[in-house]
């Protein structure tokens, strides 16, 4: 199927798919305003009582380990293994992983557990995750032995699903094709949570076509990208940047999105 | 006592009331924020080494399950009693109650064993908590059977509290009388936390007038509505209104706001 | 050392220090953005079985009391202690002392128990861990029964800190000297999580000079108290003031902050 950002972003929005999130505590707002403003809906539940029940009635599940506690990896477990059980997408954001051996066991062990149809994480953490050489300080990635076409196409053929690593320059891979995504601005990285928040968008795009998750997953980005070069305009900085993202998300037009999304082979 | 939100709103100014607030991670900053904007303080705590000692501090106690845990319900509980033993009126917003059997029974165990003086929620969860069929897509309430105003009205009956009903047009019922609030804008359902910041707000306005808490329910609603359709002027989208929600809150004046305030006897 | 905001901003940018924050729900989002936009690196990170290994990774930890735990509690000891094996430098925000014991007491463990650098808070949240008669409300600060001044004095000796108790005017001591610094705006007050992101800057500011704490507090007040007063031209009140606040720190210049800052010796 082909790539197409303007006709998902438009079925998007008619379906309004409902999109389960667990993740961390510093962008719950954000990746649901963003969620919404895409045209879906989202919903934030983490206690084991209840993500069973609750994920099945979404049609994309993502987790995401920015502020981690034991409690909530069990949560995210269960509702990951909900999710595969009944053909749920899941995208995981390893959010850290490569800062602490924590977050790297647990994204590891994530992935061991659960049925992940998308990564979406940057070089550092996606590095680690498939036992390449990065630099990471804290939550931010520095830099990377490899190329990211080439590490995005390892991490999706190690890890059997669709990597999305995302930078300056986007690489989503599925092992067999690399798409490179250009959208986007400088501004997105002076903002926290825009990486979350790609990885919710993801989960929007895959919740409309579970079937071709790399497509999805760079029309999520690209999308996610034209929206950040409407924001900065008009941007004196960070804080009128980001407030701005949400109303450009808000305003991507499906009829005209494709002309302004650059995805291509790699 | 006759309706008036600018004569509440007034004092509210003049008393600056605490309200204390059990609430979900998705929204604290937005309903703290919401909060100061009006004109009150608000504080947030959840421990149960504390909640009873700090309720007794506030003048109003807002009770959200938006992110529910098993620690959180206990903190809530705990929090609703000691607010009872003094007096202290109780909101409670059922965030998603009739999604998972988990928050429905939460929401029904706090109905049961605290004082709570208003409701606050969408016709789904209202509806949940007395029965009456309702469609729920995670949060988010898609319909229900019966009409909002008899919803609001069986809900105070059969509770024995004041039923806030919100939706396009809100509805506030104390089991006789029903209140019908038709101020608001469709923008605020495109931001994340605006029905919890109305329950926050309900909270604002009970403290000042804890003995007429069907007007002030509605008083609450009508100066958020007004704020709304304040704040929609200029926006570009759901960013650049959230921003102006609470530019306009701050804004509002007690001389005349009753003169834009739409609530009439249903 | 003299005092030079303008220096140390331009040392911070250079460097980037990544800043550990252990903080509350409310404001973790809004201590990241002001990290960012000051030019810093945030990592928010709570699990005890991480803590002690990201701020191992970090040039300064910041604790934050506002919504409290058993759990975050020993977080924060251990990340402290570890800390303070290290070197890194310790900034507490003791929210809520005063409010009720369990604040209180979990602000004097921590004080007792970790090396901190600087402690910031308002006055009544000093003097209450210095034993002077404060009148608290909730998390508000009314008033005290001595001299800002004179309490950052004294918290400095007592406690063998620097001593950083912020207010419409600051006053900043290591128990010898006392800087005031009297930038700021009055909307400051109205935005949750001013406070939090002035103990967020403090710890940016101390990351890059650990051994002078009094001077770095100090230039961290002044350069936010500036931001401030550059978000409050055209703002129209608490919401587009918060968005102007993380372009205004964003747009510091460090050629010319010195002179704006206004610190003197008190």
């Amino acid at each position: 199927m082909a790539v197409s950002a303007g006709r998902t972003l438009g079925e998007l929005r008619q379906r309004k798919p409902l999109v389960h999130q667990i993740t961390n505590y510093v962008v719950m707002n954000e990746t649901a305003n963003a969620t919404l403003a895409i045209g879906a809906l989202p919903v934030m539940a983490h206690a084991g009582e209840e993500v069973e029940e609750m994920v099945q009635l979404a049609s994309a599940l993502v987790l995401n380990i920015g502020t981690l506690s034991a409690p909530w990896i069990e949560a995210m477990l269960l509702a990951g293994k909900a999710a595969g059980a009944r053909g749920i997408p899941v995208v995981l954001d390893p959010v850290g992983a490569g800062a602490t051996r924590f977050r790297t066991e647990t994204a590891k062990r994530i992935l061991a557990e659960v049925d992940v149809a998308v990564l979406r994480g940057n070089p550092g953490e996606v590095a680690t995750l498939v036992g390449v050489a990065a630099e990471v300080r804290g939550v931010e990635s520095i830099g990377t032995a490899g190329e990211a076409g080439e590490l995005a196409r390892a991490a999706a053929t190690n890890l059997g699903l669709v990597a999305s690593v995302t930078g300056p320059v986007d690489h989503v891979s599925d092992g067999s094709r690399v798409l490179r995504v250009t959208n986007g601005h400088r501004l997105l990285a002076a903002v926290t949570g825009t990486g979350c928040m790609s990885s919710a968008l993801t989960g929007c795009f895959v919740a409309v076509k579970p079937q071709q998750p790399l497509e999805a997953a760079a029309e999520a980005l690209g999308a996610f990208g034209v929206a950040g070069e409407d924001a900065a305009e008009g941007a004196r900085g960070p804080g009128s940047f980001h407030v701005a993202l949400y109303d450009a998300l808000w305003n991507l037009d499906p009829a005209t999105l494709d002309a302004r999304v650059r995805i291509e082979e790699a």
